[in-house]
């Protein structure tokens, strides 16, 4: 039986959003809990999932392996795993990761846009790749079973993460910069990389990811996603929408510029249009993977192409993913004892 | 076959303590990782605690259910579960309950000897039981499994907590006052009402609680086990030894005055004893569980009853008491959905 995981979502959650969920047969979201926020504000955006698990049991809960997709499926639900955009909630301490990671964590972005204690983000001039932290904490990482996660890193910074890392990493929301060149986006060799090692590009429905922006076509879209598929492996590519439902524009500044400037940077916006950009008509809310699907099979792709896009391979990546290093039988990455 | 429980230890731990624990034949500890710690200085505790797991994976582990306890008997390792003496871990946040018990806290104590934001502490003048954010955190600690600790607590306090908390309580390392009349002892009241709603009492050696003290004989120790196992009913006592091995006297120090105040607090000793007491002869280390057991034996007690107090009876309340409420059909605990 084919499952549906979205890659990335960042909604302004509601029971709405939840329903939709259902309503679109959603077994599996990874969802942003924080950007800048420190470990403690980390710790209360955990503090608020454990009230939505707690007031909406019916429809979804907090997902920590790969059985708790299959469980969501089962049971009607929507399995939620957490993931960081940067490394703020792990402040300066690597004794953090396997805390987090113990909280649930299960991706966690090396840099948001910006150079960090890590790695260098995508916006920074120069990219000096992992730095002498970065390379301890994707061990640390890799121990513990949480995702480096590259979609906001630099080209080098991405490489380097690539090669450092014992395990597959991700790119949980991007598209090919030859199909757009967004300085978010993934050059081809980032992207042969990526599929070479096992690990996951899940492609964006975020406007400007896409090429024509929020008139891109499901079409354009998905001949786009087939094409990308042959570059990267048909088994490591998925969806990560970067769907942000219901968000008001005062977070896409927080996401931003969180603390580190006074000033306002418009990132992929500009002052004429600083907040967020309408979604494409084709993808407006969960409720429309079923049209991303059928795009899918009118690019060309097979049904069993568009179900492992659509889910299988995401679910595949999980069941590597998540547990301690040594569950895995990979000894390099583990500390000796 | 029997299992071997320790209801309370603080020591300075290191690899010598833990063979020790492993020479004891002791399968699981209850530990404290904090006294007036906040939530963020806990979770460095837990981090320190992360790094002795990972040196040491042959001779400990954290515990985190009954069935870890059998693991550990199983594999020849001691299993170690985490608890606050103090409520400071929670800060003023009763969403960290829940984030505490995810990261593997199994008791946390509502006072330590003064008020609390929960609670009437022994040492106060007033007890004034339960307070309203009192009540609501049992409530929720009763939800996720997170048992309730009322060793440093006044009289009322306890009765309430017993009284308010829908899932049976503990008083991990305290002896009867009518045996040794410290504030930190307990009355034969509270001792009946533990045992009536299934709560456990843990007997400690920690000579401050010990009529005699460091003189204390194992007979008179045993014999009051024996004694007091017929009040509180003998499915409903162990032991708690309250070890604090190889703690430097700035320890005693900061747990009697944290930063509540700017003066010292001798707490249980004096000016003239300030520092830890000496531990009675029979009873130094981990390795001297074998003796205390032969003393119970000696004071009369049965080879079935000595192993329930050695740790059987702890078993059975980890086997009901570290899970969600609704694991265990008490609907009442749990929110409405």
């Amino acid at each position: 039986m084919s499952v549906l995981i979205d890659g990335l979502q960042y909604a302004n959650w509601s029971e709405k959003i939840f329903r939709q969920m259902r309503m679109g047969g959603v077994d599996a979201v990874h969802v942003t809990i924080a950007y800048h926020e420190t470990f403690r504000e980390t710790v209360l955006q955990i503090e608020r999932w454990n009230r939505w698990f707690e007031r909406y049991p019916d429809l979804i809960f907090q997902g920590r392996t790969a059985a708790d997709v299959t469980l969501a499926q089962a049971t009607g639900r929507t399995a939620i795993f957490f993931g960081a955009q940067n490394p703020s909630c792990m402040e300066d301490d690597i004794g953090l990761i396997e805390i987090l990671h113990t909280l649930g964590l299960r991706f966690m972005q090396l840099t948001y846009n910006n150079q960090s204690l890590l790695a260098s983000g995508c916006y920074e001039a120069d990219d000096t790749g992992l730095t002498r932290m970065g390379r301890e904490v994707v061990a640390e990482m890799n121990r513990v079973g949480l995702v480096v996660d590259m979609s906001h890193s630099g080209e080098r910074s991405t490489l380097e993460a690539i090669e450092h890392s014992t395990r597959p990493i991700a790119i949980t929301h991007a598209n090919p910069a030859s199909w757009h060149g967004a300085l978010r986006n993934k050059s081809d060799v980032v992207l042969k990389a990526l599929g070479e090692t096992g690990g996951m590009m899940g492609f964006s429905v975020y406007p400007h990811h896409l090429k024509g922006g929020s008139a891109c076509s499901l079409q354009d879209f998905c001949d786009m996603v087939a094409r990308t598929a042959d570059l990267v492996g048909i088994g490591h590519v998925g969806i990560g929408t970067d769907l942000c439902q219901d968000q008001p524009d005062s977070i896409v500044e927080w996401m931003r510029t969180g603390r580190w400037t006074k000033r306002i940077d418009y990132g992929e916006g500009s002052a004429a249009t600083p907040g967020f950009p309408d979604m494409p008509g084709w993808f407006a809310d969960n409720r429309d993977f079923g049209t991303l699907r059928a795009g899918l099979r009118a690019a060309g792709m097979t049904d069993a192409d568009a179900d492992a896009v659509m889910g299988g391979n995401w679910l595949r990546f999980f069941e590597t993913s998540f547990g301690a290093a040594r569950e895995w039988g990979d000894t390099t990455a583990h500390a000796a004892q």
